[in-house]
């Protein structure tokens, strides 16, 4: 098939390097040194300057931008998709996009939301890597408009790339898990960070769990602020669910309730171990 | 040397592994499945059940106990040590060891305080491994008692042992950055996982960033309360200060304020990306 990428970065890379051994890959970006080297690398067979072009040639078009910039994209172009392509959305948010999107979609517009989970502190095609989608976990948020070969082929391409676990979850069940298996954890690593209180050189002082932890950290500060705004109800639910939890810890340790530490770890051990399956890197 | 381990647990047995082709190691453990277990996989030469003998006859003596077993095992057998041997210490926690063993301390008792930064959420002789020790931190916290030679041989050793920072600090700033590089970091794992809010099966939900987050949130239960309890002023500093940025997280996502969002990321950024030096895995 023909593959379309808008938004030639880490994802946009890495979706082409997934599927460029079966599929002609082209893409559109506003960067003309991310289209160049990607065709330099073979990432890519070809690039466009026309979007209309590009529209009108491709079967299926990854739009891989953060969340706003799709909105404002399908608004831009609007009457140049074409009902024989298939549009797939990558982003990390779904009520938001899909509410904006479908208040205002024509009939020559198919497009199938998606979430890839994977990704990467690192940004740009320049680190794109196929292997962050090896056994990720992807999710489908079909709509009632969408048929079921849209579906399909979103799921065939999604198991093509590497992913493991391809679910399909309403939109708002997509942002409720989001925002705390993702976008929780995110806040809980920068704050770790940021919290930092001494003068000593503290990279002297950390042990593996910090460094795992905190290596989200190096984030990509313009999309991020957009998937925590664009998905502000539901990360907030779960902030106030963390600073619960936070409290757990603090009564516990004021009045030194050993019993009550040793249940809320026993809580968390036995919580996390169930989620074990499918890690390729636990034992 | 001579080198006894009291505790073959995780610590204790990756200690024996990691200086057994130099010394001879031996151990004294309550259980005695450990020390078969050792002797048969040749982790250690010599099993000891008297205690007596086993202080009597090592030259260094690792005692690899959980923080308040520490100090029950120094007032037990503190006739027996032997002025000739050094003693080291290694739990996690520091004053609150110090305060109670320099109170009873006898002139014949060498003992030297030390934190190996290094673990795995896994216990038992059974998952030591060498490997967690090449190039971590080791923190030696020396009093004033403690001659110089004493102090040159625990940090040859460690050296041995694979460390790479080998620093000194007094047992307060110890206390204070590791209840923030270590004891904050499992709070905020375990927080995390025990916040989990929905009935939908998490894993098929998780990326790398909530796996690399909470694989500490696996603890042994036995231990860690324990080290949180006798840090307490510390750590409950540290909590607060976390609440702290969760707070400006929460405040700049209810008004939509990208800026004060991005300002968070730059400086999580910029801070982590300074702790990255000697961090063989980071790029």
């Amino acid at each position: 098939m023909k593959i379309g990428i808008v938004g030639l970065g880490l994802i946009g890379g890495t979706i082409a390097k997934a599927l460029k051994d079966n599929h002609i890959i082209s893409a559109y970006d506003i960067s003309s040194d991310a289209l160049d080297y990607a065709l330099e690398k073979s990432i890519i067979r070809k690039k466009y300057e026309s979007i209309d072009k590009f529209l009108a040639e491709n079967d299926v078009i990854y739009i891989c931008l953060y969340p706003k910039a799709v909105i404002d994209f399908v608004k831009s172009n609007l009457n140049s998709f074409k009902s024989s392509s298939l549009v797939v959305e990558v982003s990390g948010v779904k009520q938001y996009i899909i509410k904006e999107i479908e208040n205002i979609k024509a009939s020559n517009l198919n497009i199938v939301y998606t979430h890839p989970i994977a990704g990467s502190e690192k940004i740009g095609v320049y680190n794109s890597d196929a292997n962050i989608f090896n056994n990720a976990n992807y999710v489908i948020t079909p709509l009632e408009t969408n048929k079921k070969e849209e579906i399909d082929l979103v799921i065939s391409l999604a198991k093509e790339m590497g992913f493991l676990n391809i679910s399909t979850l309403t939109p708002k069940e997509h942002d409720d898990i989001i925002a705390y298996t993702s976008q929780l954890t995110h806040v809980l690593s920068l704050s770790l960070v940021n919290s930092v209180s001494t003068t000593l050189d503290t990279k002297k002082f950390i042990g593996d769990s910090y460094r795992n932890l905190t290596r989200i950290s190096k984030i990509n500060e313009k999309l991020w602020p957009d998937l925590f705004i664009t998905n502000k109800k539901a990360l907030l639910d779960k902030i106030s669910l963390i600073e619960v939890e936070l409290k757990k810890f603090k009564d516990a340790i004021k009045v030194n309730d050993m019993h009550t530490l040793e249940e809320l770890m026993i809580k968390s051990t036995t919580i996390r171990s169930n989620m074990d399956g499918g890690d390729s890197d636990e034992s």
